[in-house]
Parts: structure tokens; sequence; C-alpha cells
């Protein structure tokens, strides 16, 4: 795979802890899981429940994701309309698995699938790797919303998918109704498929709401959903995630994933499914404690010499800057790293490899992560408001 | 994927469950993972080691199983050909996902694997997703060798990889130091890739030693090998293990899986370093633990109507039905589970589908796994002894 490097975010952690660096580059939170989850995991573990789960996740937990499901998000469904857990949910070791999977369900030899750039980093291989293609659709700055008349104009016959991601990584974007009523019309115009990256699903600011796809019933008929416990429950390190599909796509999903790692953690799926049950309002508390994270970073980086992009969802925000360097972007984040003490994520390793040269020379932005503690980010700005 | 069931272990442990049979068809321990790996894990998620850890895996756990390796293995090797654990191996979710990665590492479109019946059932689905094709290699009862002449038969210009593994599931043979010499001479004949599956490598019997590929260096540098914390520490449900490669297979092989999973649970990896640091004893008491449980089965089933085949290693035994029953294995299987309590393992489902039917004529044979405590071995005897 001579186009694959190490991933972006592993290269910025190992030199952020080389130079002790504030590391605000890869996405993982600086506070611990809560207790309650801690409790019940150790408990688990105690309790000796250390075996196999069944490979689709145990029943238990399949089910409070489909309550949680419908409690965020379908209300407004008759029940017959509503997330079936222990037929439409596969529990996963991480997003990325559930990302890697739906996609080697969905894609075979020359199939195309169409990406926004700047993109999450696994999505490409993936694609690649199960032999198909991606047609890669810019979003702009400094709103990066997608221009579907764009997308509908690279859609042709081998067009196999769309891979869409709200609340957006990197750029902090997010999806409207209307660009999911275009979604709809789009994939069943041309009989294409979805897959919807929504890991950051709880992390909305400012009262907007989150356009998740299990919303529109119609539209998660074609589509692989996958959310994560890690972004959730802050605790990356656990590797679990979901995806949620209609029932044959996931029927078919679930023959691969039972090759690819077969099951996940059995006891966080235990102590999972409890704090599901037991402590909803961690969920819906989300979204104004990462906003709360949010306004500390921007207020403290506001007599800075940085230009703040809108960032409407997700723990990251963008910095443009233009004003203080004429670096590209992957030698200022090594500079700012190495010289300056913290680390960020440059953006052009999420575009595609020939669009890196005009990314370097046009775009001066960078990504930060704010799922730190609020001394941490108020320090981290104060070292970047001296440049 | 139409030809792809639900694996055969997910059937036969649901019906179990469903008839609360005694359950020996699934491979996994009725006994809990060691204490002092308990004490471990639950204290690194205590004091909030929940986050990601390097896509690679926990340095402290690659050298920790660098160093296993060459206390097992290779103290007849000078320290420059010794495994490196931070070059040479990556921590996985599962042995399954090592195969899953080696396999899409190695296999492109049309390249030929050869793999050898019975066999795990994901090799070939894994194989196939990666656009490859297997060519199967019959092992023949009751010792299931390694016809070799048969193999370098079956080599032509596609041919890509062998897939052996050893100890054997479901046979329980195991490969000799002659049967991996001429392994290594075919794959350097004909340029060739090894996958050696051996995550049942700590349970060899009778003073039997497992030939690991990571005896033999010039074989190891064309070649993965697969191992398995889960069967090692009892703890199946932590979907903990690793791969080893040599630099180039290995950096290879990194670039996919940061793409499949990106990591493992963070506090199993602490856990288990410590573990293997400190209690060495785990390991090389485990054969004799393994060996005393067959013999506990084995004693109790001589008078059965059963033949019992030779187990050199694994934690299976396979029993020859055709003097009880004349129904295929399938079927004897299901009867056995709901008719008689006991739930075994058809072999049919680990042959192509192309051959089963005349597996199922003329081979009646069923797998047991004697991973179970001494009790619960002896009363399933009971009732098989009844048949
Ligand atoms: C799996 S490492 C990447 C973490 C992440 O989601 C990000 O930093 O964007
Ligand atoms: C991952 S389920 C299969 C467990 C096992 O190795 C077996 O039963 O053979």
């Amino acid at each position: 795979m001579p186009n694959v490097e190490t991933s972006i975010f592993t290269e910025m952690s190992i030199l952020a802890n080389q130079y002790q660096a504030i590391n605000l580059s890869q996405g993982f939170p600086e506070f611990d899981t809560p207790n309650f989850l801690k409790d019940k995991i150790n408990q688990a573990i105690s309790e000796g429940k250390n075996q196999y789960s069944p490979s689709n996740g145990l029943p238990e937990l399949l089910t409070q994701i489909a309550e949680m499901v419908h409690r965020q998000y379908q209300t407004h469904l008759p029940d017959a309309q509503k997330l079936n857990g222990l037929n439409n949910v596969t529990i996963t070791s991480g997003a990325t698995e559930a990302l890697w999977v739906a996609i080697q369900t969905l894609v075979r030899p020359n199939d195309e699938v169409i990406i926004f750039d700047p993109a999450y980093d696994s999505y490409e291989p993936a694609v690649e790797l199960a032999g198909g293609i991606c047609r890669h659709i810019t979003l702009d700055a400094p709103n990066y919303a997608i221009n579907w008349p764009r997308v509908e104009q690279s859609i042709n016959e081998k067009t196999r998918a769309i891979i869409i991601n709200s609340p957006h990584n990197p750029t902090g974007s997010i999806l409207s109704e209307s660009d999911l009523d275009t979604l709809q019309s789009l994939v069943e115009k041309h009989n294409l498929y979805v897959i919807s990256d929504e890991v950051y699903e709880h992390m909305t600011f400012d009262g907007l709401r989150h356009e998740s796809v299990l919303r529109y019933p119609q539209l998660f008929n074609r589509s692989f959903v996958v959310s994560s416990f890690g972004k959730t429950f802050h605790c990356t390190g656990w590797k679990m995630g979901y995806c949620a599909a209609p029932n044959e796509l996931m029927a078919e999903f679930r023959k691969i994933h039972q090759y690819v790692t077969f099951c996940s953690f059995t006891p966080a799926q235990i102590a999972i499914a409890q704090m599901l049950k037991e402590q909803p309002a961690h969920i819906t508390e989300l979204a104004s404690f990462y906003q709360q994270k949010r306004d500390v970073l921007i207020n403290a980086l506001k007599d800075s010499r940085f230009t703040l992009l809108p960032s409407k969802g997700t723990y990251f925000l963008l910095l443009d800057y233009s004003a203080i360097s004429t670096l590209n972007d992957r030698e200022f984040c090594q500079w700012l790293t190495k010289e300056v003490g913290v680390a960020a994520i440059p953006l052009s390793p999420l575009y595609p490899v020939e669009q890196r040269p005009s990314y370097h020379k046009n775009n001066k932005v960078i990504r930060l992560c704010f799922a730190k503690n609020d001394d941490t980010l108020r320090k981290a700005a104060e070292i970047l408001c001296q440049l």
C-alpha cells in the first residue's frame, strides 16, 4: 500500500509526547470515563463475565441502544418504524471497525464511493482495499457545506455509496434537515447506499439539532449508521462502537463482522448497557458539556492572531493561521509542537494525495481538540496568543 | 455473500443455551481468567487508563510478548535473529482480527491461498473478501497430517500463501519439525508467504513440542504468526490477540490494522503486559493443565461407544460416532444438544460447501471442547456413555 502512511493522529500524538507539548491533536478526552461505568465494568470482570459475547453483541446492549435511539431520534415514528436492537444493531470494536465492515459489505471491485474532503483518514483506504474507488468532493471553507449539485454531477452507473459524516470531523460543520432530504432523493433516484458516520452525534452546539439518519426511516432503509461509545463516554481506549442498519443490510454486515473481530470486549458491553439504562443524563448533557469547553477555548483565543472558524459540533475547532505563518500546515504543526509546545492536526493529510500541494498553498488551517480540562485549554490558548 | 452463514460456533452456542445442554461446542473455557489479571485490569481502569493506546499496541506489551517468545522458542538463536517486539509485533482485537488483517495484507484479487480442511471457518471468507481463491487440501483421519506432495501439486503461478494451524482446530493434530522444514523449502522454492495460526501454541500434550514458526527465522521471514491471549489466559471475551511478522510485512500489516480497529482495549494491554512479566508460570503450566482435562474426558468416555481420535494439542477432542448413529454430523449434533443434553460441533461446516455432502456420507466425527471443569466433563461423559 504505497499511498498509505501512518495515520496523522498517531504521528502527532507521538510527536506531542516526545516534545512534551500540550496535546490538542488526536481526538481523545483528557478526562476519564464516568465512575458509574468504571464500577460496572470492574464488577463484570470480577464476576467472571470474561468469555465471548454473541458475535452481534449482548442482547441487553442492543436493546438499550435501540431505546436510546427511540428517545433521541424516533419519538415521531410509529413503533413499527423504530429501530429494533436485536435485528438492526451490531456491536463493533470501535467505530473504525463499523466503518471498515460497512465498506466491505457494500463495496465490490470498481464500485465508486463519494466522500467529502477533508475526510477522516480511514474512509479511502478502506474503500480501496475493498477494490473500490473514491470520488472526492471538496467542502469549502468557512462553512464546509455540501454542494449537492456537484455531488449529483459525480454520480455515474458505478457509484455505489456516499459516506457522510455529521457532526463533521475535522471541520465541526453539521448537516441540516434539508441536506438529508436532498441526500434521500439522490440515493433513491440513483439507487445508492449511505454510510453515515455519526460518532459525534451527541455533540452539537447552540441549540442545533443533530440530523441523524435514524430520524428518516426511508433514508435509513439504505444506510449504515455508525456511532462510538468511546466518544460518548470518554473511553476511546475501550474501542466500543456500533453499526445500525435495516434488516437485510445488517444481515450481510454481520456475516463479515464475525470474521473481522467476531465480537467485542464482553465486560464493556455489560457496563455500557447499564450506563445507557441507568444514567441517560450523561448523553443529554454532553452537548452543553462540550459547548462550554468550546467556548472556553474560543474565549481564551479571542486576542490571538488566529482566525477561528465556526464549530457547530464535534470536539474540534479549526484555526486559520495565515496571519501568523507562511509555513504549510504540516510544517506549521511540527513547529507548533516542537517549538511552541502545543500539538495540533494539519488538515492536508485529510485530503487526497493529489490535492495536498494545493491545500498546502492555499489553506492555512489546523485542528485543535477541545476535549480537555479547562486549565489545559487556557494554558494552550495562552501560549497560542503569544504568536 | 450467499455462501456465508452464521458461524457454526454461534449456532451451537445458541442452541445449547436454548436447550440448557452442557456446552462442549464453541471453544471457550468454563473457568475464569486468573485473579492477577483481573486485579491488574481493574486497576488500570480505575486509574483512568481508558484512552487510545498506540495503534500497534502498548510498547510494554509488545516488549513482553517478544521476551515470552525468546524464552519459549528462541533460546537457540543469536540476539540479532530474535523477535523485536516494537518492530515485529502488533496487538489485535483477537486472533480473528490478526488473521483478517494478515489476509488483507497478502491477498490481492485472483491470488490463490492454500488451506487445509477441516479449517477454522474465517479463513475462506476472509480470503474471498480480499478477492482471492482458496485451494483446499484435505487432511485425512485419524492423524490429519499434511500430505506435502499434494500441497506442491496444487501450487501454481497464482499461489500467494499457505495458511497453517498448529495445534490444529478442530482435530488436535500438530505439525512436526519435519513439516516445518518441508514448508520452508516449499515457500522458498515458490516464493510464497505463510500465515501461521498458533492460537493453541501453549497447549501440546504428552511432551510434544509446539513447532512455532518463530523457532525458524528463515521461515518466519515469510510469515505472519497469529496468537491469542483469550485462549492462553482464559479470557476469550477480551478479544486480545497479536500478530508477529518480519519488518516489511509488519509495516504493511500495520497500515491496514490502523483502519480496521486502530487499536485494542487499553486496560487489557496494560494488565496482560504485567501478567506476562510477573506470572510466566501460567503459560508454562498450561499444557499440563489441559492435558489433565483431556485425560479426564478420555477416561470418562472409555466405556462409551464413541471411538476417540488422538488429541495432541488444543482443547478439543474428536469423537467418531459411527457405532451410535447414522445421522449426518449436523443432525447428530442437533439431536445431541436437544435430546441428549450435550452440545458439540459438527465438522462438516469446517469443510468447503461442495465437500460437505461427501463428508456427511463418509465421516461421522464431532468435536468436543474440554476447556471445562472436571465435573462438567464427567457429567457430559456420563450422558454420552449411555448412547
Ligand atoms: C483513532 S485515532 C483518531 C481519533 C480521532 O477521531 C481524531 O483525532 O480525529
Ligand atoms: C470465535 S468463536 C470460535 C471459537 C473457537 O475458536 C472454536 O470454537 O473453534
